[in-house]
Formats: C-alpha cells, sequence, structure tokens
C-alpha cells in the first residue's frame, strides 16, 4: 500500500521536525555556513577555496534535505506557505540550487549564500519572536516618519535651490540634498558642510540650525512616543495577568456583594 | 432668485469639501507639486523646463480653485480665517500668484513653492494632529531654553574673551562663539577646537568639559521632563477612560455603601 | 528718634523688595548688562568703548544699590547670607567694585562681569526652582560617576603604559589619556586613535570597543536610574495629592468599616 | 593550647575585619595605589622611581596582610572562596607578587598593579551593589545582541564582498569589515567611508543607509526593553513594600470579610 507508506513517512518526518536534536543540528549547520561565508572573504589557497566550494554545495543540499522534511512533515501543505519564514527558507535554497557561471551573476550567488545566516532568525525562537516584536513598532513609526521625511524633502529642496551653485557634490539634485541632510543630521561633519556655504550665504546658519533641531525635535517624539506605548501596553497587559492569577475581586464585585448584604438584612427587618 | 442660486452653489461646494475623492485629489496634486519641485532641482532640457513652468502654473491654478471652493464652501466665513491651516493656505497660493520676474525675486518665487509642500501637512488629518502635539509639546521646554541659552552666552562671552587671540574665526565675537559652541554640543570636532585652544591655554580643557556636562545634563534634564510629562498626561487619560468604561465604582462609593449598611443594622437593633 | 527713622527707612525698602516693578526693572538690568557683555566681544570704535565703560559702571552701581535695598530690607540680617544666591550676588557686586588696572587682573575683572548674567537665574523664580531641582537631581549620580572614573582611570593606566610610545601627545600621561578617552567616549575621530595604535598593537581595538561598551553601559544605567527615580517621585506626588484631594479612604479604613459591622451585628445575634 | 589560641586569633581577625576604621584603612590604601599607577605614567627621575617601586612592593605587602587577616577571620573557609570578590583580590595579590624581570612579562605585572584599582569596587559595598545590578541587566540583552551580531555580521560579508576591491584597509575581511560598521553606526567619518564606495557602486549608499536605520532601530529596541524591565520591577518592588508597611488589606481579603458577614446575618435569619 503506498499510500500507507508515504502516510509512514510523513509520520516519521514530523516526529523529526519536532526533533529538538534535529533542531540543534540544523542551527549548527548554519552556524558552520556563515562561518564558511566568514572565511571566503580572507584570501585564501586554492585547495582552501577547493573545499570551500565543496562545503558549500554539502550545505546547500543540506538544507534542501531540511526543506524537504519539513514539507513533507507538514500534515497540511497549504499551511507551509502561509508561514513567511518557510518562504523565505524555501527560496533561499532554491536560488542557491542555480548554477552561476558568470562573474555578475556570482555576486548574487554570493549574496544568497549571505542571506542563509538569516535562517538563524528564521529556526531560533526567540529570534523570531524578538524580530516579530520589532516589526510590530514599525507601523507606530509610520506618520511621524512621513513628516520626518517631508521635512527633509523641504529643507532638501531649499538647499539644492541656495547651494547648488556652492558646491554640487553635496547640494546638485534633490536626492544628493536629502543624502547631505541626513549626514548633517548625524552631525558628521556639518559644521565643514556650513562653514562652506556660509561663505557664499553668511545667514546660511540658520537653515543648518532650523533644520537640526526640527529634526531631533520630530526624532526625540518618535522615541518617547514608542517609549510610551510600549510601557502603557506593558503595564496593561500586566495588570491583567496579575488580576487573572490572584483571583483577585474587582471594586465593582464588591459593591455588589455588599448590596447582597443589604438585601438580606432588609428581608430580616421586613421579617 | 440670485441669493437662492449663491445657497445652492455653497450647499454644492460644502459637499464637495467634505469628499473623500476630493481630498483624495488635492492630496495627489500635493504630491505631484512635491515632485515637480524635486524635478527642477536636475539639470532640465529647455523643453522640459517649458513643461515644468506650465505644469507649476496649473498647480498654482487648482489650489486657487481649491481654495475658493473650500472658501466659498465655509457656512461662517470668519471661522474660515480663525483656522491657522486656512490662512497658510492661502497665503501660499496668494504669493505664488504674484508673476515674478528679476533673479533676486525669483529665488522667493521658488521658496514659496517648496512650502507648498507643507499643505501635505494641513490636509492629511492624522499629520495635523501630529504637527499640534509637537507644538503642545513646545511650552515644556520654555525655562529649560532659556537656562540653556543663559548657560550658551555666558561660556560664548568667556570663549570670546579669552580666545579671540587664538582663532577669531571661531571666537571673533559672541555670535560667532554661540555657533562654535553648538558645534561643540554636537561633538563635530570639537576637539580640534579644544587643542587648538590649549597650545595657548594649557587649562582651557576645563571650559570644555565644563560646557558639555552642564548643556549635556541641562538637556537630559529636559528630555527625562518631557518623557515624564507625556508618560503622566497618558496614564491619566488612560486611567479616566478606564474608570468610566468599566463603570467601577470607587473606594468613597464603597465607604458610604458599608456604612448605608451600619444605619439599617443599628435601625435593627433599635427596633 | 534715630531708631524709629531706620524702621521706616526698612519698611520702605521691604516694600521696595517685594514690588514687581521693581523686579522687572532688576531683570531689564541684567538683560541690559548681558548685551553690554556681548557687544564688548565685537570690535569697537574709542568712543563706543567709553560708552561701555560707563555703562559698566552704572550697572555696577545699580548692582550695590539693589543689593543695599535688599539687605535693609531684610527683616532678619542673619538670614539675608543663609541665602546662597544672595551671597552670590553680594560676592559679584563687590568684586566689581575693586579697581583694577594691570592685564592678568583685567581678565578675571571682565570675567566677573560676564557671571553678572547668573544673577538672572537668582532673580526669576521658575529659574532658581530649574536650578535647584537640577542641583537636587545630582546626588543621584554619585556612585554611578565614581565607578565612570574608575573606569576611566583604569583604561588611561592601561593605554599611558601602552600607547605612550605610538602618541605621547595622546597617551603621553594618565591626564592626558583621560582626556583621549573622554574624546573616544563623545565618538569624536575616535578611530584615528584607534588605528594610529593598531598600527604597532594590531589588537588594540578590543581596548577601544570594551572601553566604549563599558562606558555607555554605564552611561545608560545612570540615565535610565534617573528616569525611575524621576518617574516614582513623580507619580508617589502624584498619588498622595490624588488621594488627598479626592478624601478617598484606604483599603484599610474599608476593612476596619466592616470590622465595625461584624461587632454590631454579633451584638444583634447576642441580644 | 594551640588551637584555643588559634580561635583566639581567628576571632581577633574577624573583629578586625568588621572594624570600619580597618576598612577606612584599606580605601586610602587602594586610593594611594591608585595614585602612584598614576604617577608612574610621568616622566620620573631615577631617585622617584625608585620610592615608586619600594611603595609599589609595600603596597603588595599590606594587601597581602589584608587578605590574610580576612581569609584568617573568615569562620567557614570554603564560603570565603564562594564569594567572587575574594578570589579576585586573592589572585590580584598572588600575581604581583611574582617577581618579574624580562620586558614582556614586565607589562603584564604593570596591568595587574593597575587592576588593583578595581578592588575599590570590592571594598565599597554601594560600589559593589552597583556593579551587581550592571551585571543583572546584562542577560536582558542575550538575544538583541544576538541579533545585532547576525545583523553586523550579514552586512559585513556583503561589504566586503563588494566593497574589498574599493578600500581593502576597510573592507578586506569580514573582522575588518565589522569594525569599519561598527565605525559606521557611531557616525564616526562614515561619510568618508561611503562617498569612497559611491565612486564605484553610486547606490551603496542605500547599504548604509539601511544598515544605520537597521543598527539604530535594534538599538533603540534594546534600550527601551531595559527601560521597561528596570521600570517593572521599580514599581513592582514599590508596591509590595507599600502593602506590607501599610498592612493595607488586599481586596481579596476585604471580600472574605464581606462574605462572613453574609453568614453571620443568615445565621440570624435563620435563629
Amino acid at each position: 500500500m503506498p499510500v500507507n507508506n508515504a502516510k509512514q513517512w510523513r509520520a516519521k518526518f514530523e516526529r523529526l521536525r519536532a526533533n529538538k536534536a534535529f533542531e540543534l543540528l540544523v542551527i549548527s549547520i548554519i552556524v558552520f555556513s556563515a562561518l564558511v561565508i566568514g572565511v571566503k572573504t580572507y584570501p585564501l589557497s586554492p585547495t582552501a577555496f577547493r573545499i570551500i566550494v565543496i562545503l558549500d554545495w554539502a550545505i546547500t543540499i543540506f538544507f534542501l534535505t531540511e526543506i524537504s522534511v519539513r514539507f513533507i512533515g507538514e500534515p497540511n501543505k497549504k499551511r507551509f506557505f502561509y508561514n513567511g519564514w518557510n518562504v523565505f527558507d524555501t527560496l533561499i535554497v532554491l536560488v542557491s540550487l542555480i548554477p552561476i557561471e558568470d562573474s555578475e551573476m556570482a555576486l548574487v550567488g554570493r549574496l544568497v549564500r549571505i542571506f542563509r545566516v538569516l535562517r538563524m532568525v528564521s529556526i531560533v525562537p526567540e529570534l523570531r519572536r524578538l524580530m516579530n516584536s520589532l516589526l510590530a513598532a514599525l507601523p507606530q513609526l509610520g506618520y511621524v516618519a512621513l513628516m520626518m521625511f517631508i521635512i527633509f524633502y523641504i529643507y532638501a529642496a531649499v538647499g539644492s535651490t541656495f547651494f547648488e551653485t556652492v558646491n554640487p557634490e553635496l547640494w546638485g539634485d534633490i536626492t544628493i540634498s536629502m543624502l547631505t541632510l541626513f549626514r548633517v543630521m548625524t552631525f558628521e561633519d556639518w559644521t565643514d558642510v556650513m562653514y562652506e556655504t556660509m561663505t557664499v550665504y553668511p545667514l546660511s546658519w540658520t537653515f543648518y540650525l532650523s533644520f537640526i533641531f526640527l529634526s531631533a525635535f520630530a526624532f526625540l517624539n518618535m522615541i518617547i512616543g514608542i517609549v510610551v506605548n510600549t510601557l502603557e501596553a506593558e503595564f496593561q497587559r500586566e495588570a491583567e495577568e496579575a488580576a487573572e492569577e490572584a483571583g483577585e475581586p474587582t471594586l465593582r464585585e464588591l459593591r455588589d456583594e455588599i448590596r447582597g448584604l443589604r438585601v438580606l438584612l432588609q428581608k430580616t427587618q421586613g421579617g
């Protein structure tokens, strides 16, 4: 019975998937592949290079096997691809299978091999949780990020209008100007940029100072917003937990108990 | 009946103003005008430049129409100008109507066109709310900002008294000295400034270090102050909301209930 | 009666001291003296310089009069000097009275005149309160500051032991090394310092990285400590205020009320 | 009786250990040894150098005596070495006893003498407590630190793959690339690094900007995480303290009291 056989295989793979030792093996292979990537950046003898290439292929084949195990072991095939991390893992493995020879594509191949290290995040649950919480914090940034982009855009437009003649390399067009403004925001040699334009426009320090204050102020508000939101969510979660754990009654329940007493008393009186 | 006619028009415009599709159109025109401003900073062929000029005029006319619609659609004309954003929008549109030819004023004209991007803030409600909350945080800074100005002023006066002979470009007068001190505060090549004066006044590092500690300390206190204020306001707002939502009684109400019981009991005893 | 006369004078001065208009006059004279100090840092014509000198003396005399008024107006002469700000004001005024001619002392004289601007803090109540709260935050820093000093001292000793031969200007002795480490801590061209020592000691990047991590970590803990303390103090103050305002009973009071009921009930039963 | 004698000695030493004056003496000797270390970094006359060497030995002997006193004074010898600080102190003292002549080892000897300053932390209780709280905050950083290392590793691999030909000194292999990325993260002349690679890969600014945003975002989350954890722990500790101090009953206890009343009432009714 081939169907029964397939079922047995699936069950076997399902057990393998959930196996802690298997997970540990996968993690060590990922760490090993990261080391291989690191070693490749050093100058290598031809022999060492050949060994690395073979190791690379061995890792790719291991990852292919692992993905297959996880796919076959999944009872519901559709659900497998609902998980973003599974899709990411499958893509990385599939792309590394494509044999690439010409130098242009070789770089892409190396890039894909580097991104294998990210599989670390997909396999260690704590890192996956951390990544999710990082991603969950992103939407909060939405409108403040838009506001900052508007500030950058306006200052970049003003900057490239006035300062293009002073230094076209820094203020040539609006994209370069935004890069220059980002540099000013990180305080990276910003006075060099300022002193240069001050020789032509002596009052241009107002441009830089107002930009620094505005962007710092918006940035600060963004951070404070995140801190306040995180604190609130945390305290609320905790308050709920505490209430559940201790079986602590609410004030409303207490009031209802007292009112019950009153009804009893009134009955006594009436009786 | 022209009066009736005008009323009909106003009602039509009022509906148009509140229309979501109209708002979306205005937003896309603003984004488009921002793109036009960005494109203008790149070197353009004469044809492209002529197209840009025409687009510029088209945008100006669209904005003029939009402001008119919003003004006519407003039932209470006075209230229209009570809103700072409306005044801002009207000014921007009116100034872009003035035809400017000579090169000096042309720059002003370009600046006004750039500030049109700010209309994004006035039209997207979330950005307007964010801007208002940013402005609301400003007064909290008042006295700390004054304190920091005093610190800057005193150090700038000391700096230009002692270091003017060392480097007049950095310490020439009190304004330049304050700019130099701001540079020191952002840690931008501050050791270059310090090493220079240390060749003449070997102990001048005390001047820089005390300034850095003082300003960093005042700055930190400012930030902590804002964080604490924001957190407080947030928690208070939330506590009030929670209390209202749940219909939770206060401890005082509970006490009054218990005292009511006691009166009842005493009556029973007395009876 | 000279005694009575003196009393009358004192009462007059006491009223003058508390007068809002007098306070405003003093503030404007302080602002004016700050402007005079600022103007002096610009190149001046001899006439302007002579005017400034006269203004300087006028300000000194005004401050002398003001201090005298405040001293005579104080009912309890001893208490006058218990206030640190009064002592500060008196010292500033007395030192500006000493006529100084030779160039060495002239600088000190100018410094004293600059410190007059600090009188702004002593006269505006909000700034005085802010200054007091800044000073109150200092003791919290005590042991963390000592810890950071120990970190700096150890790293400076190690640095000047190993790197003195590499660059005596940066690592000559322990004082210069500490200054260099402060520079590294502010990330000011710290890689220049590191690359230089890495040519001799290739592993010296561990020295810099461990120092940056340690000092950043200690610094962060300091800030977090202050934030937590400030938040706590604030919330406690507020909770107490809220409790007082609303006349809210504590849970303990509620329990005592309930126990009182139980006694009453038991009496009823007994009866 | 030698046993009795030893006991007497131990008791004497135990008293000495707990003596405040003895502690103060030890602290001043540590401060003095720190000063000696500082003085050694200055150029010294041969006589001064000889005095320093003698002082060094005197300090070593004092520390040896002090450790012995503390060891003999400890009733439970095993517990002495359970304390990490005692082990640290003993090691420092023992290593300084080894006479070292050749220049290689002399540096190690000097290093050990510098680490004596750390004994300050082991002897002042407040510093020891601070150190412990610093160490307690470390595990919280665990997974975020791992995440940041993965980000650094991937970007370093990408950087050394693409940019090695541009500047092998900054991007030669993965270790150097990680150091360069740390430099970029501290904003130290990061534009110089970027402009250099942009001449070959004009789009490489995306590499730097995405790295800065990612690492800044992860770093921010780390800090916010620590702040939230610290605040929570603090508030919880305080809430517990408050509850204990005031003998404040919990809401659950109040409910139980009310239910007790109900039982009593029902008995009354029944009776």
